[in-house]
Protein backbone atom coordinates (compact mmCIF):
# COMPACT_ATOMS: atom_id res chain seq x y z
CA UNK A 1 0.00 0.00 0.00
CA UNK A 2 1.30 3.34 -0.82
CA UNK A 3 1.50 6.22 1.99
CA UNK A 4 -1.17 8.94 2.07
CA UNK A 5 -0.17 12.43 0.44
CA UNK A 6 -0.14 15.59 2.99
CA UNK A 7 -2.34 18.81 1.33
CA UNK A 8 -1.83 22.22 2.91
CA UNK A 9 -4.65 24.44 2.12
CA UNK A 10 -4.23 28.07 2.86
CA UNK A 11 -6.85 30.96 1.73
CA UNK A 12 -7.78 34.61 2.69
CA UNK A 13 -10.63 35.25 4.19
CA UNK A 14 -13.22 35.84 0.83
CA UNK A 15 -11.25 32.75 -0.63
CA UNK A 16 -14.64 30.74 -0.15
CA UNK A 17 -12.02 28.55 1.28
CA UNK A 18 -14.41 26.48 3.90
CA UNK A 19 -16.97 26.10 1.16
CA UNK A 20 -14.45 24.37 -1.53
CA UNK A 21 -13.33 22.29 1.37
CA UNK A 22 -16.22 21.40 2.75
CA UNK A 23 -17.60 20.13 -1.43
CA UNK A 24 -13.96 18.27 -1.37
CA UNK A 25 -14.55 16.32 1.80
CA UNK A 26 -18.69 15.71 0.87
CA UNK A 27 -17.14 14.30 -2.96
CA UNK A 28 -13.64 12.51 -1.37
CA UNK A 29 -15.14 10.91 2.12
CA UNK A 30 -11.58 9.51 2.59
CA UNK A 31 -9.71 12.32 2.86
CA UNK A 32 -8.64 13.35 6.40
CA UNK A 33 -8.65 16.49 7.87
CA UNK A 34 -5.72 17.22 10.75
CA UNK A 35 -6.61 18.40 14.22
CA UNK A 36 -6.00 21.28 16.18
CA UNK A 37 -4.51 21.89 19.44
CA UNK A 38 -5.33 24.80 21.16
CA UNK A 39 -5.43 26.64 24.74
CA UNK A 40 -8.32 28.69 24.38
CA UNK A 41 -11.75 27.09 26.13
CA UNK A 42 -14.16 25.40 24.69
CA UNK A 43 -17.11 27.43 23.03
CA UNK A 44 -20.37 26.47 23.19
CA UNK A 45 -21.17 23.60 20.56
CA UNK A 46 -17.42 22.91 20.30
CA UNK A 47 -16.79 19.18 21.38
CA UNK A 48 -13.65 17.83 23.06
CA UNK A 49 -13.13 15.54 20.42
CA UNK A 50 -13.70 17.48 17.05
CA UNK A 51 -11.40 19.09 14.84
CA UNK A 52 -10.15 21.33 18.08
CA UNK A 53 -8.59 19.32 20.49
CA UNK A 54 -8.31 21.43 24.28
CA UNK A 55 -5.04 21.47 26.16
CA UNK A 56 -3.86 23.86 28.59
CA UNK A 57 -0.93 26.25 27.54
CA UNK A 58 1.81 24.22 29.94
CA UNK A 59 1.23 20.98 27.43
CA UNK A 60 1.36 23.00 24.53
CA UNK A 61 4.73 24.43 25.49
CA UNK A 62 5.35 20.95 26.36
CA UNK A 63 4.55 20.06 22.65
CA UNK A 64 6.59 22.81 21.12
CA UNK A 65 9.50 21.45 23.00
CA UNK A 66 9.28 17.93 22.11
CA UNK A 67 9.09 18.94 18.47
CA UNK A 68 5.28 17.53 18.33
CA UNK A 69 3.72 20.19 16.36
CA UNK A 70 3.81 20.90 12.37
CA UNK A 71 3.22 24.19 13.09
CA UNK A 72 1.64 26.46 15.51
CA UNK A 73 0.60 30.25 15.71
CA UNK A 74 -0.55 32.71 18.26
CA UNK A 75 -4.14 34.41 17.93
CA UNK A 76 -5.64 36.90 20.13
CA UNK A 77 -3.39 35.16 23.09
CA UNK A 78 -4.14 31.76 22.59
CA UNK A 79 -1.79 28.97 20.69
CA UNK A 80 -2.84 27.16 17.56
CA UNK A 81 -0.70 24.33 16.50
CA UNK A 82 -1.28 21.55 14.65
CA UNK A 83 0.02 17.87 16.38
CA UNK A 84 2.31 16.08 14.00
CA UNK A 85 1.61 12.60 15.28
CA UNK A 86 -2.07 12.66 13.75
CA UNK A 87 -1.30 13.42 10.36
CA UNK A 88 1.95 10.69 9.74
CA UNK A 89 -0.92 8.25 11.41
CA UNK A 90 -3.28 8.92 8.54
CA UNK A 91 -0.66 8.96 5.99
CA UNK A 92 1.13 5.92 7.29
CA UNK A 93 -2.24 4.34 6.81
CA UNK A 94 -2.94 4.88 3.32
CA UNK A 95 -5.08 7.82 3.60
CA UNK A 96 -4.27 11.79 2.15
CA UNK A 97 -4.51 13.80 5.07
CA UNK A 98 -5.70 17.88 4.62
CA UNK A 99 -3.97 20.61 7.16
CA UNK A 100 -5.65 23.89 6.69
CA UNK A 101 -3.49 26.62 8.03
CA UNK A 102 -2.42 30.63 7.30
CA UNK A 103 0.38 31.24 5.18
CA UNK A 104 3.23 31.30 8.35
CA UNK A 105 1.56 27.37 9.21
CA UNK A 106 2.11 26.51 5.47
CA UNK A 107 5.99 27.14 5.51
CA UNK A 108 6.40 25.88 8.75
CA UNK A 109 4.92 22.40 7.59
CA UNK A 110 6.80 22.78 3.92
CA UNK A 111 10.15 22.67 5.98
CA UNK A 112 9.20 20.66 7.92
CA UNK A 113 7.76 17.83 5.13
CA UNK A 114 8.76 19.24 1.84
CA UNK A 115 7.11 16.44 0.10
CA UNK A 116 3.62 18.41 1.26
CA UNK A 117 1.86 19.24 -1.59
CA UNK A 118 0.70 23.09 -0.81
CA UNK A 119 -2.43 24.94 -2.62
CA UNK A 120 -3.29 28.08 -2.14
CA UNK A 121 -7.08 28.89 -2.87
CA UNK A 122 -7.71 32.69 -4.22
CA UNK A 123 -10.31 35.16 -5.02
CA UNK A 124 -10.69 35.69 -8.93
CA UNK A 125 -9.94 39.56 -8.25
CA UNK A 126 -9.86 42.67 -6.03
CA UNK A 127 -13.37 43.36 -6.68
CA UNK A 128 -14.90 40.35 -6.01
CA UNK A 129 -12.53 40.10 -2.83
CA UNK A 130 -14.33 43.22 -1.45
CA UNK A 131 -17.51 42.02 -2.16
CA UNK A 132 -17.66 38.92 -0.46
CA UNK A 133 -15.87 40.89 2.30
CA UNK A 134 -18.84 43.51 2.70
CA UNK A 135 -21.53 41.44 2.34
CA UNK A 136 -21.19 39.75 5.45
CA UNK A 137 -23.12 42.61 6.41
CA UNK A 138 -22.72 43.37 10.43
CA UNK A 139 -19.36 44.76 9.86
CA UNK A 140 -18.05 47.96 9.63
CA UNK A 141 -16.38 49.75 6.51
CA UNK A 142 -13.36 49.91 9.20
CA UNK A 143 -13.41 45.81 10.29
CA UNK A 144 -14.09 45.24 6.01
CA UNK A 145 -11.07 47.48 5.57
CA UNK A 146 -8.95 45.47 8.15
CA UNK A 147 -9.50 42.13 6.92
CA UNK A 148 -9.43 43.45 3.32
CA UNK A 149 -5.67 44.15 4.42
CA UNK A 150 -4.79 41.20 6.22
CA UNK A 151 -6.53 39.23 3.05
CA UNK A 152 -3.91 41.12 0.50
CA UNK A 153 -1.07 40.06 2.99
CA UNK A 154 -1.63 36.64 2.51
CA UNK A 155 -2.36 36.75 -1.19
CA UNK A 156 0.79 38.56 -1.23
CA UNK A 157 2.76 35.22 -0.27
CA UNK A 158 0.64 33.09 -2.72
CA UNK A 159 3.30 32.35 -4.86
CA UNK A 160 5.23 29.98 -2.13
CA UNK A 161 2.80 27.48 -2.95
CA UNK A 162 2.66 24.57 -5.46
CA UNK A 163 -0.58 25.26 -6.58
CA UNK A 164 -3.18 28.03 -6.95
CA UNK A 165 -6.91 27.42 -7.09
CA UNK A 166 -8.95 30.50 -8.06
CA UNK A 167 -12.21 30.59 -6.44
CA UNK A 168 -14.80 32.17 -8.86
CA UNK A 169 -16.72 29.57 -10.02
CA UNK A 170 -17.11 27.04 -6.74
CA UNK A 171 -17.46 23.79 -9.17
CA UNK A 172 -14.56 25.02 -11.11
CA UNK A 173 -12.73 25.51 -8.21
CA UNK A 174 -13.37 22.09 -6.36
CA UNK A 175 -12.64 20.29 -9.95
CA UNK A 176 -9.28 22.07 -9.97
CA UNK A 177 -8.77 21.15 -6.70
CA UNK A 178 -9.43 17.57 -6.64
CA UNK A 179 -7.37 17.34 -9.93
CA UNK A 180 -4.39 18.97 -8.11
CA UNK A 181 -4.91 15.75 -5.39
CA UNK A 182 -6.00 12.86 -7.87
CA UNK A 183 -2.59 13.61 -9.75
CA UNK A 184 -0.56 13.10 -6.42
CA UNK A 185 -1.62 9.66 -6.73
CA UNK A 186 -0.39 9.36 -10.71
CA UNK A 187 3.30 10.48 -9.20
CA UNK A 188 5.97 7.89 -9.91
CA UNK A 189 7.04 7.88 -6.89
CA UNK A 190 3.87 7.42 -5.34
CA UNK A 191 2.92 4.77 -7.82
CA UNK A 192 5.37 2.26 -9.15
CA UNK A 193 3.12 -0.93 -8.02
CA UNK A 194 2.53 -1.75 -11.49
CA UNK A 195 5.77 -1.38 -12.85
CA UNK A 196 7.77 -3.36 -10.42
CA UNK A 197 4.91 -6.13 -10.76
CA UNK A 198 5.93 -6.51 -14.21
CA UNK A 199 9.45 -5.53 -13.98
CA UNK A 200 10.00 -8.26 -11.39
CA UNK A 201 7.99 -10.79 -12.86
CA UNK B 1 -2.35 34.42 -21.32
CA UNK B 2 -0.43 31.54 -19.99
CA UNK B 3 1.15 29.57 -22.34
CA UNK B 4 0.01 25.73 -22.86
CA UNK B 5 2.45 23.06 -21.27
CA UNK B 6 3.91 20.19 -23.35
CA UNK B 7 2.68 16.48 -22.23
CA UNK B 8 5.54 13.81 -23.20
CA UNK B 9 3.20 10.43 -23.80
CA UNK B 10 5.15 6.98 -24.09
CA UNK B 11 3.74 3.72 -23.03
CA UNK B 12 4.46 0.30 -24.78
CA UNK B 13 2.53 -1.91 -27.12
CA UNK B 14 0.13 -3.53 -24.45
CA UNK B 15 -0.51 -0.36 -22.47
CA UNK B 16 -3.79 0.75 -24.51
CA UNK B 17 -2.18 3.95 -25.06
CA UNK B 18 -3.87 4.87 -28.04
CA UNK B 19 -6.93 4.42 -26.95
CA UNK B 20 -6.23 6.15 -23.98
CA UNK B 21 -5.42 9.38 -26.16
CA UNK B 22 -7.91 9.02 -28.43
CA UNK B 23 -10.43 9.29 -25.60
CA UNK B 24 -8.41 12.18 -23.76
CA UNK B 25 -8.69 14.03 -27.44
CA UNK B 26 -12.24 13.87 -27.75
CA UNK B 27 -13.06 14.70 -24.30
CA UNK B 28 -10.29 17.49 -24.45
CA UNK B 29 -10.82 19.16 -27.63
CA UNK B 30 -8.58 22.23 -27.02
CA UNK B 31 -5.15 19.98 -26.93
CA UNK B 32 -2.61 19.71 -29.84
CA UNK B 33 -1.16 16.29 -30.71
CA UNK B 34 1.94 17.49 -32.28
CA UNK B 35 3.02 16.40 -35.89
CA UNK B 36 6.07 14.33 -36.73
CA UNK B 37 8.11 14.22 -39.66
CA UNK B 38 9.64 10.97 -41.06
CA UNK B 39 11.66 9.60 -44.37
CA UNK B 40 9.63 6.37 -45.41
CA UNK B 41 7.06 6.58 -48.13
CA UNK B 42 3.20 7.66 -47.90
CA UNK B 43 1.21 4.69 -46.98
CA UNK B 44 -2.45 4.06 -48.66
CA UNK B 45 -4.81 6.33 -46.36
CA UNK B 46 -1.95 8.49 -45.11
CA UNK B 47 -2.00 12.08 -46.55
CA UNK B 48 0.66 14.61 -46.87
CA UNK B 49 -1.11 16.94 -43.86
CA UNK B 50 -1.77 14.28 -40.95
CA UNK B 51 0.24 13.35 -38.15
CA UNK B 52 2.70 12.37 -40.40
CA UNK B 53 4.77 15.10 -42.57
CA UNK B 54 7.19 12.86 -45.23
CA UNK B 55 10.24 14.72 -45.94
CA UNK B 56 13.70 13.45 -47.78
CA UNK B 57 16.21 12.01 -45.78
CA UNK B 58 18.19 15.08 -46.85
CA UNK B 59 15.96 17.61 -45.35
CA UNK B 60 15.87 15.39 -42.06
CA UNK B 61 19.71 15.19 -41.49
CA UNK B 62 19.26 19.03 -42.07
CA UNK B 63 16.94 19.66 -39.54
CA UNK B 64 18.83 17.59 -37.16
CA UNK B 65 21.81 19.69 -37.71
CA UNK B 66 20.06 23.22 -37.27
CA UNK B 67 18.70 21.72 -33.86
CA UNK B 68 14.85 21.59 -35.40
CA UNK B 69 14.31 18.45 -33.78
CA UNK B 70 13.43 18.08 -30.16
CA UNK B 71 14.26 14.40 -30.40
CA UNK B 72 14.61 11.81 -33.17
CA UNK B 73 14.86 8.70 -33.87
CA UNK B 74 16.07 5.43 -36.69
CA UNK B 75 13.24 2.55 -37.00
CA UNK B 76 13.12 -0.07 -39.49
CA UNK B 77 15.66 2.39 -41.99
CA UNK B 78 13.34 5.36 -41.60
CA UNK B 79 13.68 8.34 -39.53
CA UNK B 80 11.21 9.47 -37.87
CA UNK B 81 11.38 13.14 -35.38
CA UNK B 82 9.47 15.60 -33.95
CA UNK B 83 9.70 19.41 -35.58
CA UNK B 84 10.77 21.78 -32.27
CA UNK B 85 8.95 24.37 -34.01
CA UNK B 86 5.41 23.39 -34.43
CA UNK B 87 5.48 22.43 -30.46
CA UNK B 88 6.33 25.84 -29.78
CA UNK B 89 3.76 27.49 -31.76
CA UNK B 90 1.12 25.70 -29.85
CA UNK B 91 2.45 26.44 -26.51
CA UNK B 92 2.90 30.27 -27.49
CA UNK B 93 -0.44 30.42 -28.86
CA UNK B 94 -1.66 29.26 -24.96
CA UNK B 95 -2.20 25.30 -26.41
CA UNK B 96 -1.47 22.43 -24.58
CA UNK B 97 0.73 19.86 -26.72
CA UNK B 98 1.02 16.46 -26.17
CA UNK B 99 3.69 14.49 -28.14
CA UNK B 100 3.89 10.82 -28.32
CA UNK B 101 6.99 9.15 -28.13
CA UNK B 102 9.21 6.08 -27.07
CA UNK B 103 11.06 5.90 -23.82
CA UNK B 104 14.37 7.09 -25.62
CA UNK B 105 12.24 9.96 -27.05
CA UNK B 106 10.97 11.10 -23.99
CA UNK B 107 14.42 11.69 -22.33
CA UNK B 108 15.82 13.68 -25.56
CA UNK B 109 12.73 15.91 -25.22
CA UNK B 110 12.92 16.21 -21.43
CA UNK B 111 16.38 17.30 -21.63
CA UNK B 112 15.43 20.05 -24.06
CA UNK B 113 12.82 21.28 -22.67
CA UNK B 114 12.58 20.20 -18.78
CA UNK B 115 9.67 21.87 -18.34
CA UNK B 116 7.58 19.43 -20.14
CA UNK B 117 5.65 16.86 -18.20
CA UNK B 118 6.32 13.22 -19.00
CA UNK B 119 3.23 10.46 -18.56
CA UNK B 120 4.08 7.10 -18.91
CA UNK B 121 1.28 4.65 -19.74
CA UNK B 122 1.59 1.30 -18.31
CA UNK B 123 -0.42 -2.06 -18.55
CA UNK B 124 -1.81 -3.07 -14.52
CA UNK B 125 0.26 -6.83 -14.63
CA UNK B 126 2.61 -8.86 -16.55
CA UNK B 127 -0.31 -11.21 -17.52
CA UNK B 128 -2.66 -8.61 -18.83
CA UNK B 129 0.23 -6.92 -20.75
CA UNK B 130 0.89 -10.65 -22.12
CA UNK B 131 -3.17 -10.94 -22.83
CA UNK B 132 -3.03 -7.81 -24.65
CA UNK B 133 0.18 -9.15 -26.74
CA UNK B 134 -1.39 -12.11 -27.38
CA UNK B 135 -5.07 -11.55 -28.46
CA UNK B 136 -4.06 -9.81 -31.38
CA UNK B 137 -4.27 -13.11 -32.91
CA UNK B 138 -2.58 -13.05 -35.69
CA UNK B 139 1.07 -13.58 -34.42
CA UNK B 140 2.91 -16.52 -33.88
CA UNK B 141 4.42 -17.19 -29.94
CA UNK B 142 7.84 -15.95 -30.92
CA UNK B 143 6.42 -12.57 -32.55
CA UNK B 144 4.52 -11.99 -29.28
CA UNK B 145 7.09 -12.82 -27.30
CA UNK B 146 9.65 -10.13 -29.26
CA UNK B 147 6.71 -7.67 -28.01
CA UNK B 148 6.57 -8.67 -24.83
CA UNK B 149 10.21 -8.29 -24.49
CA UNK B 150 10.32 -5.25 -26.18
CA UNK B 151 6.98 -3.67 -23.91
CA UNK B 152 9.17 -4.89 -20.78
CA UNK B 153 12.25 -3.47 -22.03
CA UNK B 154 10.11 0.19 -22.44
CA UNK B 155 8.25 -0.64 -18.82
CA UNK B 156 12.37 -1.01 -17.00
CA UNK B 157 12.46 2.91 -17.98
CA UNK B 158 9.15 3.97 -16.63
CA UNK B 159 10.86 5.29 -13.72
CA UNK B 160 12.20 8.48 -15.61
CA UNK B 161 8.39 9.55 -16.23
CA UNK B 162 7.32 12.40 -13.69
CA UNK B 163 3.39 10.29 -13.71
CA UNK B 164 2.12 6.81 -14.13
CA UNK B 165 -1.04 6.59 -15.14
CA UNK B 166 -1.98 2.52 -15.18
CA UNK B 167 -4.43 1.74 -17.55
CA UNK B 168 -6.57 -0.82 -16.13
CA UNK B 169 -9.87 0.63 -16.51
CA UNK B 170 -10.10 2.61 -19.46
CA UNK B 171 -12.17 5.16 -17.35
CA UNK B 172 -10.08 5.72 -14.58
CA UNK B 173 -6.41 6.08 -16.98
CA UNK B 174 -8.28 8.46 -18.87
CA UNK B 175 -9.77 10.33 -15.43
CA UNK B 176 -6.57 10.06 -14.15
CA UNK B 177 -4.53 11.44 -17.19
CA UNK B 178 -7.27 14.60 -17.41
CA UNK B 179 -6.03 15.26 -13.74
CA UNK B 180 -2.77 15.28 -14.55
CA UNK B 181 -3.64 17.99 -17.17
CA UNK B 182 -5.74 20.00 -15.84
CA UNK B 183 -3.38 20.13 -12.14
CA UNK B 184 -0.36 21.50 -14.42
CA UNK B 185 -2.42 24.48 -14.99
CA UNK B 186 -3.07 25.33 -11.39
CA UNK B 187 0.76 24.81 -10.72
CA UNK B 188 1.76 28.67 -9.47
CA UNK B 189 3.61 29.08 -11.96
CA UNK B 190 1.05 28.94 -14.20
CA UNK B 191 -1.54 30.47 -12.53
CA UNK B 192 -0.49 34.26 -11.47
CA UNK B 193 -2.81 36.35 -13.01
CA UNK B 194 -5.54 36.35 -10.21
CA UNK B 195 -2.74 36.60 -7.70
CA UNK B 196 -1.35 39.60 -9.58
CA UNK B 197 -4.23 41.22 -10.36
CA UNK B 198 -5.50 41.75 -6.54
CA UNK B 199 -1.73 42.59 -4.81
CA UNK B 200 -1.33 44.96 -8.14
CA UNK B 201 -4.23 47.07 -7.56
Amino acid sequence: MNKGNLFIISGPSGSGKDTVLQKVFSLCPNIKFSISVITRDMRPGETPDGKYRFISREKFEEMIANGELLEHNVFVGNYYGTPKKYVEEQLESGFDCIVEVDVNGAAQIKEKMPDAVSIFICPPSFEVLKSRLSNRGTDSAEAVNKRLEASIGEIKRAKEFDYVVVNDNLEDAVDGFISVIKSQHLKTKNNTSAIDSIVNK
